[in-house]
């Protein structure tokens, strides 16, 4: 490897109800219905041919608001620490941010989107079909998080990752 | 939004028996039972705490032997061409890779992973421990990929995108 580093440019923004990251839903089971918009600049447009044949994407974003990271992480839903790479915090070594939402549409260069954890302006990375055979687990061991999943359904974000 | 790109350092490599970019898995369901290592760099393997309660891990690399990318594509699972997001092939305007894959154990900073379709030195960008309840959809719509999926179980890459 020749590279330590890769500097990826911004393909997108979103356009999402949630304008403070203070409140929001931590991930899209606890967004479900909340609706917004993925602008994909327009030089990419023509790289969205077929996607409103998926119902599902995964969005690949960059958490705009976390400047720095910590290793060790106090996760939203514990007050255990754990390592940040066995948590989703957004103070990671890369800010790179993962959501698998529904896609309603498809109006030229616009997404419309439904169960949306993002925060508006939030500056976009990658767009990729979900597609269940390759990105699905049917028995998984789910670490920390297996008593706590149903708590993210509720659970808003605060402000420890400022 | 102010700045148009970002610059991420690489925190690991993979270690992997796919040492040519021809005739690799193209996904891990093809790739069940190879098994690799991935090596986080020591400056960050304190963040692996507890990872290994998870049996599933989300990686996220750069797809490293990819310099450029085309918006319109032939993909290897067929022969229309579709957009580049509704593909999962590595010329993208990102190439950013993502893959689902079993963790067997964490032995420092070496994770022991299965179902690998991870080319050898690929550097990675980051690790998130897989939940199904956020990840995985249960009925979704695969567009162009849905009467491919099971031909990408024995599909291997060829060099279409070099």
């Amino acid at each position: 490897m020749k590279e330590n580093d890769i500097t990826y440019r911004f393909i997108g923004i979103v356009h999402s109800p949630h304008k403070s990251d203070e409140g929001i839903p931590i991930q899209p089971i606890g967004a479900k219905g909340i609706k917004a918009e993925i602008e994909v600049f327009e030089e990419f447009q023509e790289g969205l041919k077929d996607l409103e044949e998926f119902s599902h994407i995964i969005v690949l974003y960059d958490f705009h608001r976390s400047k720095d990271y910590k290793l060790i992480v106090k996760p939203f839903l514990d007050n255990e620490t754990h390592g940040v790479f066995a948590t989703r915090a957004p103070k990671r070594p890369n800010s790179i941010g993962l959501s698998v939402l529904k896609l309603n549409k498809v109006v030229e260069n616009i997404l419309y989107v439904e169960n949306v954890d993002i925060l508006d302006e939030t500056p976009i990375l990658d767009i990729k079909p979900y597609v269940s055979k390759f990105d699905s687990v049917e028995k998984e061991r789910n670490g920390w998080l297996e008593k706590k999943i149903d708590k993210s359904i509720i659970q808003k974000s605060d402000n420890r990752f400022k």
